[in-house]
């Protein structure tokens, strides 16, 4: 099944949350590994889909990749999309590399999704989606983020009066519309607030990938009041606020049940939204 | 010695050419490896920096990435500056974590300089700069990309009426100030044209990275005319134009003395620029 077909699906069936693993912590690959392992067991059967954090992976070489893998792995054999928060973003044929290493026969590391960015443009993304699009993944291109230092840069104005963000977004739908599906989807930060609703209304209806929550400073509340009308695609990855209790397995299981709960709340527009 | 000291001193001493290390047609990491080795036995001594495309390391996983960091160690071994061109760009605490794969003690891929995107701006790969610098390394973040595709993103407008490009080299130039050194440089395209004056100018002296010399299409003369006055800062990095020949031994010397060569004299203002 394509990956967006699958997350909308278990979205609908469990929850729009979305499992962060991010090992920030962890001094070893067996480490992130443990940790990893730990948020699988307690999550794994409850949410919509689970993103690693490439970076903390990535900081252990070769042995942290061997642990992504195998991560990876777990989540594809139970069912459960898995998206690479890696957030490459370069040209042409570099970013037909980029896809080997994820997408298709042969990948070292099986993933459903990554994560990209487009500094240098959206079309220059092609070759990973094309390989991506042949393998039935998806990919999550940041069009608003959740952080401020990037405002100036997608706020920008081009010629014709778009917001950058708003042009990024035009842009992904069009890429959908070359591939015949909703493969590509929209990192929208929940923080974000109004300004990003012109992006989120451009996209035709493709997935998005919501960060923010909890740790960040973002709240349900938020998420709800800018993604009124589109809650049915997004996704709500959480981290930092599921292990901040540490990974004793109950308490784990009992963040990952009250998060899913609140999140099927915001899908179902069940968040109360203050006025 | 600090990576932007020593990369001008070898572009005084040597040449500004810059070895790109692109094994995009290698169907394994030994395939990598065997091409890499082959560029570096050729031009290890000519260059004054070399630059493995990170994507085409990473596409064969954990293996791939071994033989990456085998890649950087020749080079700091021959005390050449390997820039690892992974074009990383995240925010926080995730880029602490890629600062980790590539700075410092423990690093599992000791690289002296790496290549950054800033969709989400360039403060929040302040933890990127601040190991970096500790490090005595240096990063490259993408300014005015060398392909079309990311023209109306790097040319929008901010209601100060500065292009993102040049408000990005504001930020980069600033973050120096911070970092009180010229340790990040920013790339920007020889092909760019006239548009890329401005942010080159705005960038007080760091050093720049000029891909599209060669297969990509741009000529010495173009790098001339753009950086007309910034010669004695700018890296011409090379791959395909190198490699396109094959990997005999001595047509890769050749190919390297001769573009070496070229590099020297738009370094010395010798280039012949076209009316």
């Amino acid at each position: 099944m394509a990956f967006t077909t699958r997350v909308l699906e278990l979205i609908d069936e469990r929850s729009p949350l979305c499992l962060g693993i991010d090992p920030a912590s962890a001094e070893s690959a067996a480490g992130a590994e443990q940790f990893a392992e730990a948020l699988l067991d307690a999550a794994l059967d409850s949410v919509a889909a689970v993103k690693p954090q490439m970076a903390y992976f990535e900081r252990f070489g070769p042995a942290g990749l061997e642990v992504l893998a195998r991560v990876c792995e777990r989540c594809r054999k139970a069912g459960v999309p898995v998206i690479v928060d890696a957030k490459r973003g370069d040209i042409g044929s570099t970013m037909a590399g980029y896809a080997q290493a994820y997408f298709g026969p042969g990948a070292p590391i099986q993933a459903d999704a990554v994560t990209a960015t487009a500094y240098l443009g959206l079309k220059a993304l092609a070759p990973l989606f094309d390989r991506m699009a042949e393998a039935g993944g998806g990919a999550f291109v940041v069009v608003c983020s959740s952080n401020p230092e990037g405002l100036p840069l997608q706020t920008a104005h081009l010629p014709d009066g778009r917001l950058v963000a708003e042009w990024l977004a035009d842009e992904v739908a069009a890429e959908n519309e070359r591939l015949g599906s909703q493969s590509i989807g929209a990192v929208i930060g929940a923080t974000c607030g109004a300004w990003a609703r012109g992006p989120l209304e451009r996209l035709h209806g493709a997935p998005v990938l919501a960060p923010g929550l909890g740790a960040q400073g973002g709240t349900f509340e938020q998420a709800a009041r800018l993604f009124a009308g589109s809650e049915d695609r997004v996704l709500l990855p959480m981290s930092r606020a599921l292990t901040s209790g540490g990974l004793d397995p109950g308490v784990l299981r009992e963040r990952v049940r009250e998060n899913a709960e609140l999140a099927r709340a915001f899908r179902d527009r069940g968040t109360r939204v203050p006025a």
